[in-house]
């Protein structure tokens, strides 16, 4: 799927079920490499290891289980992390330095090197240009569905690609990145570039989605660009293509995310407008989007705005209650602080039976703006949540 | 119960099913009184009006609605808050400005005078000393009992009676007063007493507690006192006392609410201990006392502490992940960060099994702590929420 990029995956028994749980993608030459990590102070042990390898810019490979997170594992964790990218290394005949490393799964459970340490010689004699989905499989967890996402871009002329995997649907509510997401590209570009671009992307991608407020102990985003396409030296242009590409590959996956937040049955878009200041629209959009009282009306299909409105009231913005107006799609419910009564709520109702919409809130305080995506609070979360490690 | 009030509660209508939700209580004598409101920036109109009228420090009378909250109904809200106690001061033969008001139910709908007209008078008709439980009814939305709690003090020898109500199920997460809260008591007390012994109860009672994380528009507290008790002067000792009740009425009302939180089988105390700050030990508290991932864990009685951890890791509090100690009730299951294995896990499992259990956690950063109580979140929570209006 990518030039020079081979994956693979296998069921290694650290899950329960006999389903794939652990990756291995290998560039086969030295790629560009950067990354972006969860902002909880509370950091797994993968995460504290591939934030100190990816400083270098320079990576050959990722490896990444799901069922076990590897977090809340002290010492011994982070030298089971080690250990596996060496096994990976010596299979590989590569650096351990030039293995990341990633996890997701159940907090504060030692991993099991026992069903590590078998599975990695038959995933390095699997590796195939092919094996891309297999991986995105393997990192699932909650997950109901794979999430890959591709972008096929040019740089002066020459053809490149962008391919991206993620998984999450839970402990979603990114500080900086989320969950795990690997995306590899063929273009050239140093680290500088790749390191920026990804910057550029993550804050309007995945710090722009929430499932359920939580943030990750292990959120990582990596990616890798191993020059295979030949391209040369980027300018301008192709540095906001190639951006450009890279968020709309990022914005795709982490709207997959909250499409398969644990539950959910809707994907909203909660965009807040005339904000006085570009952190008032976040915090606005944000505390409207984490709210359980809003995100169950939304599963409910009940255009309720009283609950939109007082949770406007505590996220600490400036407000004028009687400027606000608020839209569901195209049916305005709220019009200077006052509902427009039972006619235009029916019509909110009507949209909000879609599996996506968009709450629009018109503050008329200032000129800023921003868009956080959230999704239902359902039965199925509830299940989900409660019965997770049973 | 209270000497010098009375309370009368009605079906007025403003409710669908016929069921009482129109309360009145008067002081037989003008009495003291104190308030404390929602510090939410959208406040509905009763909240207005009572604040304003509760600065001079005396009052009749309160009137009280349920299944409208008078919320977000621009003027014409305003001005029917100020005609229902218009209506109840003219039966009474008070004065307007001595009555009190609150309103609680679904917000953005116009209060129906229709309702309250006639009922007014009827209210007046059955006022009598044994009408306070029937009040407390009148004052329930999704609240499944009513809440009633009960002090009795002394005062230089003299003794008086502290009687609270409240009610309260969802968008429940006070930053500054909660819900509908009423207190009465005979007891002789200046403005100023009141007001500084409410200040004091209220931080460590009301504002400890969460469903939702939801602050409502329309949280309300007021107490009157009417000096029927005919206590003298009190002298610290009294004051003491005084305040000890009132906190301990309070208190009692707000894990009540809690109790009775929307959904809830379960009132979890979360304690922090050992935080650098006063500000971190509520704020660790507040956040995991708020993540849906640890109530839905409470609900399914999984001491998933890995949650906790994460809850932690995301408050922005000082902490080192391996010093921190986590027990429920009496079993521990983390120590230094790391978990204590099945069988400990299993003590603290059979302890969830309660109706009420405590999650301590110790931080080792320095000597402040403070307590936040929650409930689980729960399957009933999202049928509740997505059905409310419907």
């Amino acid at each position: 799927m990518v030039p020079g990029f081979k994956a693979a995956a296998v069921a290694s028994g650290l899950k329960k079920d006999p389903v794939l749980d652990l990756a291995l993608i290998l560039s086969e030459k030295e790629a560009t490499a950067a990354g972006v990590f969860t902002t909880n102070r509370v950091k797994a042990a993968p995460v504290l290891l591939s934030m100190d390898r990816v400083r270098k810019g320079r990576a050959r490979a990722i490896v990444a289980n799901a069922g076990n997170a590897n977090a809340c594992t002290g010492k011994e964790g982070l030298e089971r992390a080690r250990a596996t990218t060496a096994l990976v290394a010596s299979e590989l005949g590569i650096g351990e330095e030039e293995v990341l490393v990633g996890s997701t799964g159940v907090i504060g459970q030692p991993l099991d090197m026992d069903r590590i340490r078998p599975a990695v010689p038959e995933l390095a004699r699997i590796l195939s240009a092919e094996g891309i989905p297999a991986a995105s499989r393997a990192i699932m967890t909650t997950d109901s569905f794979p999430k890959i996402s591709r972008f096929d871009g040019k740089a002066g002329g020459t053809p490149y690609r962008i391919v991206g995997m993620a998984k999450g649907a839970g402990m979603i509510m990114p500080h900086m990145a989320t969950m795990l997401a690997f995306i590899l590209s063929d273009i050239q570009i140093d680290g500088h570039g790749l390191k920026s671009a990804l910057q550029n992307s993550v804050e309007s991608t995945f710090n722009r989605i929430t499932v359920d407020g939580d943030t990750s102990t292990n959120d990582t985003v990596l990616v890798l660009a191993n020059g295979m396409a030949g391209n040369g030296a980027l300018d301008e242009a192709d540095m906001e293509t190639f951006t450009r590409g890279l968020r709309q590959v990022m914005a795709a996956l982490a709207r997959m995310i909250v499409q398969d937040g644990e539950g959910a049955t809707k994907v909203i878009q909660v965009r807040v407008r005339g904000a006085a200041g570009a952190a008032d629209a976040l915090n606005a959009a944000r505390t409207v989007a984490n709210s359980s009282l809003v995100k169950t009306a939304f599963y409910g299909e009940d255009p309720n705005w009283g609950r939109i409105m007082a949770a406007l009231g505590r996220s600490g913005i400036m407000m004028d209650e009687k400027r606000v107006d608020l839209w569901i799609d195209d049916a305005q419910i709220v019009s200077g602080g006052l509902g427009k009564g039972a006619e235009a709520e029916k019509l909110a109702a009507r949209n909000m039976k879609e599996k996506a919409f968009t709450l629009t809130i018109e503050l008329h305080q200032g000129n800023f703006e921003d868009t956080v995506i959230t999704c239902d609070l359902t039965h199925d979360y509830v299940s989900i949540n409660a019965d997770y490690r049973s």
